[in-house]
């Protein structure tokens, strides 16, 4: 598969419906129920429904529990669904078996590995007492990070991209960083600042939001040392799908989070008084899961795994470049004059799957009017010297090579006829 | 309504029958699907399926979800639901509307609050550093209070039941007690603990695990600080349904805890750099709630709140204590010679929605036989004086008094066949 050259850039409705028509990965949009008046460029914040979810969770409902109530937790494998789901996300990020579970949510995962990160560092050189992390990580992380440094009298450095080398020194006990940017959707290499921290004496916290069935991660090839992710977005899980925690088997033997629930016990059924931490990565489990939540969040992993046949996430990224590469270009070629900026990154290596775009004005105003013609991506607000940014996320299991050109034709129309002017997508209300 | 009597009491199937005919709440046992073979004495483990259920969670998977897209998060109201749930077990627990959020699980929930009680104790009293609780406490309630025992330079001092009004002294920070005992059944006085506890300087944290949706409780009347509970017992939110946590009007303003994520923010949606907590009891959410489960527990709310028009709570707490005092006499006076010793305790104020029974030996194996049977009820192991049992939950919602009546038929034939010494029924496996 290749993408739409950059020079001479003249492109035609017919070159990218061509692209479809050699596109090996095509048949796996058959696995997802998607509107059809809509071009769906949100699935980095959650995901489109698998087409089997529906009748998996009525099953989960219905027989499962209405059936086999309380015995379902061994009959219907309750039990063992942070595993098996941990399981199959391993295979996604390069993570063994037995290595990753799934559990709570996305920031609460970040609060048990960043305290296991920080803990032993703190008692072992108190001197290290810096998190670093982006000044434009995802906020969330940054609040909990906050949270830590709190706890541990420990103070939260943010720096810009370009300077996070710079500034892992000896007083730097946590490199924490989100691998690709939920805004501007730069691409950290995992591998080469992993290596920095340790070569500074630094653990890595990795959080792998935007990467996690979007890109290519190599956990134990980049010897990271934590991870966590969400389940909701590149992993088609549902709207709240709980998230998911690895930790490198280095650490797994003696690992300690504060977050001790039964589940995380060495032998949760004995119901014993005292908490004894479980081997390996169960420890990172707390309480009871949603189990409801759990069985989508399976059906969405089903559908990434669908993928290996057809090359797999390698695949994958080869059409999530072609599709990202694809918008920014004819964002270039047929909105020229409107004033936008791409954002994102043109280097394809450092790159996820989305692509941002900035204007003076209008941006709001600019993804509502795209929303009411059935593009839906979304809007991320700036401050603080970042931009206002219209926000399009590229799901390569269900995106066409003419979604891409469609999307960009109604951008064009939307600042063409000024229909972004008018006052009804001016009116602000709270979006996610 | 009214009981079988204690003396003197020959009861037949026909006086139980009878007490169904009378039962003005009989009719709300069709707002659940409830297998026809099977007695269900186990909702204290995991509520019975309602009814609504399956549609409402099918209408969020395919309309909301599927159709919806991102867009649901505003137009189906998912951002709203930590709220909203909140409200309704509000009107359960004898809380006020926003005084309470739907979040996360019980085990978290209980060490934002936990948290939240011992730090402003610690930082103001350094010589309070003292959490009491019960030795038979829920075991995961134990794991995090140990936990943040050792993270706040406290002891953890665990004591019988009566003993724990004498435990109150100047150098406790909190009191923290489950309200209705997991094993036993037996039901604290809260407000006469909270009382003691407040009159020694000390702040009280109250699991509502097994009273929400089956005792009446009275938060806001007892003047208690601080509350936890589960959506999956009486609540009948479907397994691993969220949990719930409640902070007195008093703390809301000013409590902290650690876990700081997006949904606790005073405006998540500007994506600000810094953490600053909302007002009230927001800023004890954290992150995403999983939306399919939290649409089950509203299903599961809905059916205690149907009961409102029947006298609500105090008609169902009338209902359970005439189902629980019935089991106790028809084990009396049917299974006598058998070895059972009632555990729970004899005075109606004195117990929850459940009865307890030891035996010398077998426990594990006659609860098997039970459900071999179509009796569900449930095994606790013992251990460190505490004596094996067999737990029999009580739903008012769900039960008939003919279903007491069987089950107790079921438990003297097991016993007077000898059924429960069988090998199948003696193989231990994992039971939740």
């Amino acid at each position: 598969m290749s993408a739409p050259r950059s020079t001479r850039f003249a492109p035609t409705r017919e070159q990218f419906a061509a692209l479809d028509a050699a596109d090996r990965l095509a048949p796996l949009r058959q696995l997802f129920e998607l509107p059809a008046e809509v071009i769906y460029l949100d699935g980095n914040s959650l995901g489109a429904l698998p087409k089997a979810t529906a009748d998996r969770v009525q099953r989960t409902v219905r027989d499962e529990w209405g059936r086999g109530l309380i015995t379902s937790w061994n009959h219907a494998g309750w039990i063992d669904l942070p595993r098996k789901l941990g399981d199959k996300i391993a295979r996604l990020v390069g993570a063994a078996s037995g290595e990753l579970v799934v559990a709570d949510s996305t920031s609460i995962n970040l609060f048990k590995v960043l305290w296991a990160a920080l803990a032993p560092q703190r008692a072992a050189t108190p001197a290290r007492r810096v998190i670093v992390s982006e000044r434009s990580n995802f906020p969330t992380d940054l609040y909990i990070a906050q949270s830590l440094a709190a706890t541990h009298d420990c103070e939260l450095r943010l720096v810009h991209a370009d300077q996070l080398t710079a500034a892992l020194d000896d007083s730097v006990a946590v490199l924490m960083l989100t691998h690709v940017n939920y805004r501007t959707g730069q691409m950290h290499d995992m591998a080469a600042l992993t290596a920095a921290a340790h070569g500074a004496g630094a653990l890595t916290v990795w959080d792998l939001a935007h990467s996690a069935g979007a890109v290519p991660v190599d956990l134990n090839g980049a010897q990271a040392d934590f991870a966590i992710g969400c389940g909701y977005k590149y992993l088609n899980g549902g709207p709240g799908a709980p998230a998911f925690v690895w930790v490198h088997a280095r650490h797994a033997a003696r690992f300690e989070q504060p977050l001790t629930g039964w589940m995380g016990h060495a032998s949760p059924f004995e119901f014993g008084p005292d908490y004894r931490a479980a081997s390996g990565i169960t420890r990172a489990l707390c309480g009871t899961p949603p189990v409801l939540s759990m069985a989508a969040l399976d059906c969405g992993l089903d559908t990434l795994l669908a993928a290996e046949p057809y090359g797999g996430l390698r695949a994958l990224r080869d059409k999530s470049v072609a599709l990202t590469r694809g918008f920014a270009e004819l964002v270039d070629a047929r909105c020229a004059g409107h004033g936008f900026v791409v954002v994102s990154p043109r280097v394809d290596a450092q790159r996820g799957s989305q692509v941002c775009l900035s204007r003076d004005e209008g941006a709001y105003a600019i993804v509502q009017a795209l929303i009411a013609r059935g593009v839906i991506g979304d809007y991320r607000a700036g401050g603080l010297g970042l931009p206002d940014i219209l926000r399009f996320g590229f799901t390569p299991l269900t995106l066409r090579f003419v979604d891409v050109w469609d999307a960009v034709e109604h951008l064009r129309q939307v600042m063409d006829l000024g229909e972004w002017r008018q006052p009804r997508f001016n009116q602000r209300q709270a979006v996610t």
